[in-house]
């Protein structure tokens, strides 16, 4: 069995939310599985020094157009949430505290949350509003409310944007595959191919 | 006829260079023409508060990794100039001089001077330099010095990138098909697709 691929996102990147809806399909087809990694960009921007992608000018008409352009082309339904940028603290911390209990059910939680982000217009920066996304997928809301503020969970996030920030990754969504990174929605080409050659 | 390509790119940009291998067999394929336009991101840039790409920390060591990888892919020959980032307002001049005396010469001598930058590490920056590689294509070496120096056509340059930025080109390559801008020599796939059925 090949390695998998590590697909990093923040849930406030409609780019990431691109994304979503087609890498577990694309790795399938090649024998691949995926392993979800969500990190807070905010993080990753202060080392960079970059500023949130619909607040640069030219670059942000340019993205709200291409946006809804690129959805349309892979079918996908999108709408800028009301509330935007938005803070993915308690949807991360949400889906790594499930990871620890269930991996599978953690990326069920990360779909639905980026759905309810990225098509319902919810407010997922909300605790409350996570538990409810938990509760629809079977996940017992006030354990899924503590298990948010645990100090484990709050650290565990921390160590995985810290670690994802020294492995490179400056974006969402990146995608790593046999130590490669691919940067953007629009390079899943690229990684397809990657994935198809065995390398180039 | 349908209406032509427009192709803006600036010649210090790598992934313009990359697009410029390619722009012109994808639009023949599709039965469209390319107007090609160089413009100058340094004044781009001062409007969108954006930093030359390999300067950005984390995304400029992605970008280096990234260009010769794709470079590779698509079967190009490319190495960063040894003097980085350069000015690139000598071709451009010199490419809108010789366009508005013969318009198939002055794409020839934007690809010999992508080359030039990109593949034999010469500095398009200097004029002389610039002259040369006009020369190779047999433009008198004194007339074209002199045309790059002439009011019109640094008054023509600067109309071209005013233009551009007020269509919103704000990074290179940038193609516009039928009114629709794509950014990125990453999107070429989408102009492709764009082209192929007639928009989505």
């Amino acid at each position: 069995m090949a390695a998998p691929i590590e697909f990093f996102f923040d849930f406030s990147s409609p780019y990431g939310f691109l994304a979503a809806n087609r890498i577990d399909d694309l790795a399938a087809r090649h024998g691949r599985s995926v392993v979800w990694r969500p990190v807070l960009l905010g993080a990753v921007f202060k080392v960079s020094g970059q500023q949130p992608l619909l607040e640069i000018p030219l670059k942000g008409d340019y993205t709200k157009h291409d946006l809804a352009r690129f959805a349309r082309l892979w079918g996908v339904q999108i709408a800028i949430p009301p509330i935007f940028p938005f803070s993915s603290v308690a949807p991360s911390r949400g889906f790594y505290w499930l990871e620890a209990r269930d991996q599978a059910l953690a990326v069920r939680f990360a779909k639905a949350a980026f759905a309810a982000a990225w098509q319902q217009g919810r407010d997922i920066s909300k605790s409350d509003v996570v538990a409810d996304i938990g509760a629809a997928l079977g996940v017992a809301r006030e354990d899924f409310l503590a298990g948010m503020l645990e100090p484990a969970t709050k650290e565990k996030l921390r160590q995985e944007v810290d670690a994802a920030i020294k492995r490179g990754v400056f974006g969402s969504p990146y995608i790593v595959v046999d130590g490669e990174g691919f940067w953007g929605a629009d390079r899943l080409w690229q990684v397809e191919e990657w994935l198809k050659r065995g390398g180039w």
